[in-house]
């Protein structure tokens, strides 16, 4: 590595700002050269997560925020650098991200608006770091609300029975989903913001954690259709919401966030529909949220979420 | 009703505080046909709750608290009066219950002692109103901690695969213990408090909203055995627990009271059992202190709880 | 009252729903002689509540919902033999409300839009039942927002340091706000989300009980301004979030709804402050659907919500 | 440091587990000079918080659990060498606790027992790692409950008006509090369970951040006496319990915990005390087992919970 990327801690800001995501078998020694490296390098650790699923032969997981002036000149080098010095050594899956880089995020949704609602006012207002490229709905319903926050609208029906997958195991409107996504760019991430279509396998793997779906109950009870409905007849005492990474099979990916919400006898399923999307709402964020800071690391079916 | 029973409204206490419960068929004029009837006879109503499920054609519930200065010498013409004058008319199912009989409750238990001591404990404080004539196990391990609070300990051995039933449907052990509860009068109401045994239909049938069970996750999620592996299995983000009223089918009867609290990728399966034994608590004490004092009503397969 | 008011029990419906709010000295026979009249009459009481400060000499907080075809008809004949037959004899204060007349709602707001666009879209989706003929605001940030849902935005200039009460002890702002608002027709409710200048004892005394106001913590923790800094100087765990009616004391006024939100040392005062908003908002929203839902009583400085 | 105490990684278990506890100025390199020590010195890092109160010229904090076998045998040397190689450095104020030292905690208490006997039960239980080597109470009357867990109990009468402190500032029963104390060994931690009497400021002085004290509300909402009566009074919507290290100033000191329940106009007085209990029973034990754990580092007047 150049002397010229070697610099000084600078002033502390989001230009500078940069997070160290890594995993990999646990062994002795892993912080101490990781936190060498950086420190080496001149890079100021300013928040540093870490978790070990078991010291005896576990997976150990690693997220650090650092500060290091004139990251954007050198990022590639301290890349390189960090493959050859640490990685490799410990045969780690990692990735380094700087914070002023925001996340590309297309929001799928049908026709209930309140979970997109939500996530385009929160990025509106600076509260997630996140471009919206766009806005894919199976229904035309809400683009007037969509384009108002200056965002594309595309609309792609897809039938209640979906055609057969085609070629490549997709169906045709996902094929037509990815290329007006293609058209615009990379995606990091996709929400489905209550769409009510189930995604094939084929086109899921496209994705692999990078689509977060928030469903409507405290999974793993009520999976599949109509948690509120199935709610209100088994008489439950507190209603859910769960965001979790979309797999191949249906609601059973890793849970990032949950909540639950009070209700009594009083409360018909009109009521619970309502309430509930306030506790959707909450949960989709703060999952959103979380994976857009990179706070979010998949260990097998679980997440570890250093929030 | 004699003129003797016409009591005016007198000091408010427990004495003559009475509670009522009712249900019907709904149709307009109930409230006025029993609060009516309440006032004719000197009552004075301190509290009341009813729930319509449906004002076209639901069912009515009714609670209602009340004073009536020398309740004690006239309830039997009371309970007569209500039923010739207003249950009959409206095909009621009702009862009137004194304020200051206390209900008689059987703990069952097997090894673990949390929820158990826990009513001990609050019974034994006044937090809750219930004699405790015994508490049963299938272990015996926990007889001094029972028998320092001056309730009586019997330990009831039950294979862990439960002879057939027999003549009744009963298995032997459940023989036992009704010969055992039987020999100390009538029970009210009958906890499972981690009472790690399935009772038998015939046994369950003996007492239809008598028996209380706590189960150690946020129903309908982990039905079943081991719900907090289950859980850490599955990576959520909330441990709960349930109380409900047990029928024949496990872990399916009306939900009386669930709470939940959140966890993370930190805790281990021990750290959610010691989590979870502070949610089970407070679930179940809640639970049994609304049944305690008449709060919950059950309406097919859910509860209605006044509380 | 005449036979054309008697009417049987219609298909159940907002056209034919009303409340009845009712308050008054607490002695025996008030349910008997309200839900009587109201029988008399034909009603079908769908919902009740009540609440009693002191069985001995407290005082006695009714609402009842009921149904009745043809209500509108025969509200003014209603509300005259309710006064004549029940309300003189217990010396009542009491309304009646017909379920469809929404309330009329003024919303004041500075420059966070949080609280007052999260009312415009409950509003909009039909989750509250109101009208809001404008928005009053001392800046003029908020215009386009405001505009955007179809609402009247004024825009009145309010000094740092107000001049002083003039004639009637208003403020000139304050009178042209009544201006502006007196040209509308009448206020039901004025709402205070997050509007950051104190108004006077005089203004506040023409609409007692209907301005609510969202103070940014847990009272009467943090009464006053800043509540999140001093949040943040005192290392509380939770922050929290009150509603309350305005009264002529800051911060001071009846509570109507509270909640909080865990913090860590992790969260700095910016992070304090988006938390903040969530929370804000889900106790406005509360306080306010209950008070158009007329569910909120007031006794001295306390409140009874019915919920 | 000698070639003996290098000592290879060990079966993790209890007894070569330990806690680094570390704070200093913040700069550049503390983590890498940190971990690479424990490298160098065979030291497995199993878990690791770390907080920076201001990455420009704030404190830096540090937690570590570690393994090591046979750290029994080399603690004071790697003690010696931590301070030697890294501490003097950075100036940080440190210690390293092994896991299996079990603190010392003695519980000071007066008439309520819920508190108290949640403690017991739960060091009892192995639910918190301490030993009690006695309890001190101003009034005698808990004294079977405490000895029947086999914990010695002391009387140590306090007047209501404390008697002018003497010499050293200790008031005479504190100076016999601490007499008898001082007869037992060192104390670790004192727990205020509910203790009604004003400690003087010599006395705490002699316990920085080892006084933890139950205050039955959210603090700094009804600081000082009768919190339950003033907040039934304000009409406040929750409830809440603090519990926070002892300082000089009476319900001031750095906050450790807190949480909250709902209440409404429906609980009296005495209805709030006993929810509030439960609330002080979890508000407690979580803060007791956290500074037990060695989670709870101090920050001015704030506290840093790696929790």
């Amino acid at each position: 590595m150049s002397v010229a990327c070697i610099a000084k801690p600078g002033i502390v800001g989001q230009a500078g700002t940069a997070r160290l995501l890594a995993t990999c078998q646990d062994r002795p020694g892993i912080v101490a050269a990781v936190s060498g490296f950086l420190y080496r390098h001149g890079v100021n650790i300013t928040h540093s997560d870490q978790h070990s699923t078991d010291p005896e032969g576990g997976r150990f997981f690693l997220r650090q925020e650092f500060y290091l002036s004139g990251l954007e000149n050198c990022l590639d080098e301290l890349e390189r650098a960090f493959e050859h010095e640490v990685a490799s050594e410990y045969k780690m899956q990692w990735r380094l991200v700087p914070a002023k880089r925001k996340k590309r995020m297309v929001i799928l949704v049908s026709r209930l608006d309140h979970a997109l609602m939500d996530l385009l006012w929160r990025v509106g207002r600076g509260e997630m770091p996140a471009d919206i490229p766009m806005v894919i709905s199976n229904h035309p319903d809400l683009r007037a609300h969509v384009e108002s926050f200056g965002v594309a609208f595309h609309h792609v029906h897809v039938p209640e029975a979906h055609d057969a997958p085609r070629g490549r195991g997709l169906t045709l409107p996902e094929e037509r989903m990815l290329e007006i996504m293609d058209a615009e760019g990379p995606i990091d991430l996709m929400v489905l913001a209550r769409y009510m279509r189930i995604l094939s396998p084929a086109f899921v793997k496209r994705f692999p954690q990078r689509i977060i779906n928030i469903h409507h109950s405290f999974l793993p009870a009520f999976e599949g259709a109509d948690p509120y409905r199935r709610a209100a007849e088994r008489g439950v005492k507190l209603i859910g919401a769960t965001a979790h990474y979309v797999t191949g099979k249906l609601d059973k990916g890793p849970i990032i966030e949950q909540d639950v919400i009070r209700v009594s006898h009083r409360h018909r399923l009109e009521d619970l529909k309502i309430l509930g999307r306030d506790i959707e709402r909450q949960v989709l964020s703060r999952a959103v949220r979380w994976h857009l800071e990179d706070r979010v690391l998949v260990d097998g079916n679980k997440t570890i979420v250093f929030a």
